[in-house]
């Protein structure tokens, strides 16, 4: 990745797919991952992926650091997880229940996860959201749900970020906090009174664009508080950040249990699965809610989730991924500074957001990552990056010439 | 199968497993695979599959009509899907954005369903039926949506069969109509007047437990005729039936074409996939909606799709399973004739449900299924079951030996 890569954006392979996705696909793509997003270059097909390193059409070669917006962990075609996939395969996929598969994993995540009396599985982040509050309101009883401003739970009117198509009813019972804001989050409880049915929070804040923001013990300890006060259920949104920062939850170094939690992203390195999981109290309560899939029972995605799982424990997956993000996050303080440039690194190292300071529209952050990219490193200019266990010192380092790469481009 | 299993329920490895599973996961499962919901002596966990058949966890094997509720419409491990996926798996999943696969499947469905100008992906078909929904909300600027009683569109509070954890306001704009009832349909559009965006249908009625029933000509026809006068979008919903009775959609032989269409099941032959196929006027607002997921860029369900509608283009899949279901429906005749028992079959031959006659508790339902699966049929007492193109004449054959069994036990 020394040598420059040449973003042949006109006739390329890449823009002859995104021609012919126009015509069949509305704005050629939907949701996260549309490079319309992202700065000029970026690739939107990809042909392969392997470890931490991507392929696209072109046959540009990058050193990734989105995995895939998450999922990927243990880094691609992981080989542990692959046999796995393939030994399940091999036997059945979706039949007309489970595989005993299910079984080792419901055992494996309620002994890894301390709050965890039980789990649910599903396919998407946003069911296990959505299931979450349907779950902590068939136990209370009660409406309301309490999320902070801007936090994202997830793809459907009740918590979109867009607000095309959604109705008012959709969000009638939810009400607000600011992150980190105590005050706030005393005021929407009162707001709520007797039909407080849920606080939901995301692992740290990492909205979009913004300088992300660990929860302080304080703020997590209130929040705790005030749900076992109220009777509320304090759900734990850690979709994104599940098993990057703790394998027990991302809040268990907090010292602060939540009673449901929503996960997915990395829990099976890639393959299409979700989890609940909740305390006793709330077990009663998830057997009345109707939450199910044609896919929920497949197999093959336990069986990765499990050896995925398994690795993670048996590597330390955590304590790597800290590892290396911290070197990227050290390796980039020093070049910006070489350069003369302000940056504003936040959030977990496993999950660092990179921004410019004063750079509001991120025009210098798109300026840098599309130079990054030209040199071989796939950063993101707003959102959180991830890293995985398969990112070594090597990968790192090559990030790091390519980011300084970018820093030159936008001191000049 | 000729030989009767044993359903040795008592320290069977099936029982064991559920009894761990008891611990871990509410209800020992979530949803509609519940086997607990079936007669005793059936299966809650299955270690192989291969084409219509099915080995569960203590070695007994069935001939299947439920295909996994649906997902499985060329059989199970079929060679020509699975070398696909083996394929795009050696490549790449899940990366930051499709693969080149993404664009042949929009195409290929795209050409495959004469009122698709664009298509969306997703994993389940409570996507699928929800984005269809919001987008058509977007679309019209309104919020009622009309669907029928009783009808099933997903596991989500606004359309849930369970009302635990769902409030009022989630079903706020939800109005009903009686399946083929024109009058009742014309009394829900002008209940909501210039409030209508969507009506919302079945590809057949099939309620569980009930007696499937076909939509009449002039019922589909005067659906599409109140559209077209109020300009809100009709939605197909064809996640269960898609691809089993027309590969253009299964209103197609009706002459009537929908505006939406959600689906998903067969779609990938089991593997997790969900689309949302759309007219070019409601290609912008499908802009303007956020629907996304972790997962639904990962291109080997893609691969797998492609696979799957070629194949049954190829084999004229939907005219085999009519055949095979025909050959069904018609053993079954015979035989309930046989023994004096009157049975009421119903729905498409593809997609049967066989009641007895005067059994409002499906009593001799039950009876009757939990004695064909000891004679190696895997039945289903209450909901339609499912043809795949794995099955063959033999395979039809014994599963009415199976059956046969089943009727003289009801008989006696």
């Amino acid at each position: 990745v020394s040598e420059t890569q040449t973003a042949t954006k006109l006739n390329s392979a890449d823009s002859a797919l995104r021609a012919r996705a126009q015509r069949v696909i509305p704005g050629g793509l939907w949701g996260h991952q549309n490079a319309a997003h992202l700065p000029d270059g970026y690739p939107q097909y990809f042909t392969r992926a392997e470890g931490c390193h991507l392929i696209d059409v072109d046959g540009r070669q990058f050193v990734d650091f989105m995995c895939s917006w998450g999922p990927v962990i243990l880094g691609h075609r992981h080989p542990a997880v692959e046999q796995a996939v393939r030994e399940q395969t091999s036997r059945g996929d979706c039949m007309n229940g489970p595989a005993p598969v299910l079984v080792e994993l419901a055992e494996l995540i309620v002994d890894m996860v301390p709050h965890a009396d039980w789990c649910i599985f599903g396919k998407n982040g946003t069911d296990a959201t959505t299931t979450c509050i349907t779950v902590a309101r068939a136990e209370t009883g009660r409406r309301k749900v309490l999320t902070a401003t801007g936090a994202y739970h997830g793809a459907v009117p009740w918590c979109s970020p867009s607000v095309a198509g959604v109705t008012a009813e959709d969000r009638a019972h939810l009400l607000h906090y600011t992150f980190n804001d105590i005050a706030s989050l005393e005021a929407a409880v009162e707001q709520a009174g007797h039909d407080l049915a849920a606080i939901v929070v995301s692992a740290f804040r990492h909205d979009m664009g913004k300088a992300q923001e660990l929860p302080t013990p304080e703020f997590a300890r209130r929040m705790r508080a005030l749900c076992d006060e109220t009777g509320a259920a304090l759900v734990l949104d850690d979709v994104r950040a599940g098993f990057r920062l703790d394998l027990g939850g991302s809040w268990e170094p907090l010292g602060v249990r939540p009673d449901l939690s929503a996960w997915s992203k990395a829990i099976a390195n890639g393959h299409a699965l979700a989890a609940v999981t909740g305390r006793e109290r709330f077990r009663q309560a998830a057997t009345t809610v109707f939450t199910t899939g044609s896919f929920w029972c497949g197999s093959v995605p336990m069986a990765a989730a499990v050896a995925t799982l398994t690795e993670l424990r048996r590597i330390d997956g955590p304590a790597h991924m800290a590892r290396m993000g911290q070197r990227l996050r050290d390796g980039l303080a020093e070049r910006a500074l070489h350069h003369g440039l302000r940056i504003d690194q936040s959030g977990p190292v496993q999950m660092p957001t990179v921004l410019f300071v004063d750079d509001p529209e991120w025009k210098r952050g798109f300026a840098f990552c599309a130079e990054a990219l030209r040199h071989g490193a796939y950063l993101h200019p707003k959102h959180n990056m991830f890293l995985s266990c398969a990112h070594t010192e090597a990968d790192v380092d090559a990030a790091l010439e390519a980011a300084d790469a970018g820093f030159r481009h936008v001191a000049r």
